[in-house]
């Protein structure tokens, strides 16, 4: 694989509106989209910091899996997964694949800012829940 | 605070050497440095992705805070702390603290590839534990 960048650091967050001051703050910059992505029961916020973005995750639904993230840590919010940007998802999932990595994710799918992505298993990624991304065409 | 990019995303692991394989596979980098820092009780490696490092870190001691961090996580690595790079870690802390941001560490002190870094406290943080760094002059 050959990401061009880090493509944005997921943090759990209970809340949006009580985690946005601190975020705010630690990147110096102003969230510049709120966004609810219906089909992953969260809405989302996003910070840049050079080439990165902060995406931070709040569940709207006790269903969601950052609600169970959330219950599992103790009720705290954290760090969830971090995203790879690659030029095709397609073509990183089939890579990973061959390299004996479990994907959650066979297909790629559409997230966040019309972004597709798909997520690598934790189980093969050394407990790092890992996103690869591509921009949208 | 205004930092000018995340500098690198600390990535417990229970050993280098089982872990490297998968993140030169994520990273597409062969790993350029490896590190002790006595200090913290660590073994460090560090792979690059655009502008940003992944740091795996090793415990050297079962006193390690990421000795701490694996057992408390079931035995298994994943992400410990994400680290932001300032001009001055010095002025950064002053503005954390007036902002009433908990420090891990009151005055800066030396990390690994002689960064000068500084912890911020993870009930201030939103439970991200978070670092920031400044590059050697």
């Amino acid at each position: 694989m050959k990401p061009t960048h880090v493509e944005h650091i997921g943090i759990a967050v209970t809340s949006l509106e009580s985690a946005m001051p601190f975020f705010e703050f630690l990147t110096g910059n102003k969230c510049y989209s709120i966004e609810e992505v219906a089909d992953q029961k969260v809405k989302t916020a996003f910070f840049k910091v050079g080439e990165v973005k902060v995406e931070l995750l709040e569940p709207t639904s006790p269903e969601s899996t950052i609600a169970k993230f959330i219950e599992k840590n103790g009720g705290r919010g954290g760090v969830h997964h971090i995203a790879f940007n690659v030029n095709s998802v397609e073509e990183a999932l089939a890579e990973a694949s061959k390299a004996g990595i479990e994907l959650i994710d066979k297909a790629p799918r559409k997230g966040a800012e019309n972004l597709m992505i798909a997520f690598l298993h934790p189980k093969s990624t050394k407990g790092v829940l890992t996103e690869i991304c591509e921009q949208p065409k």
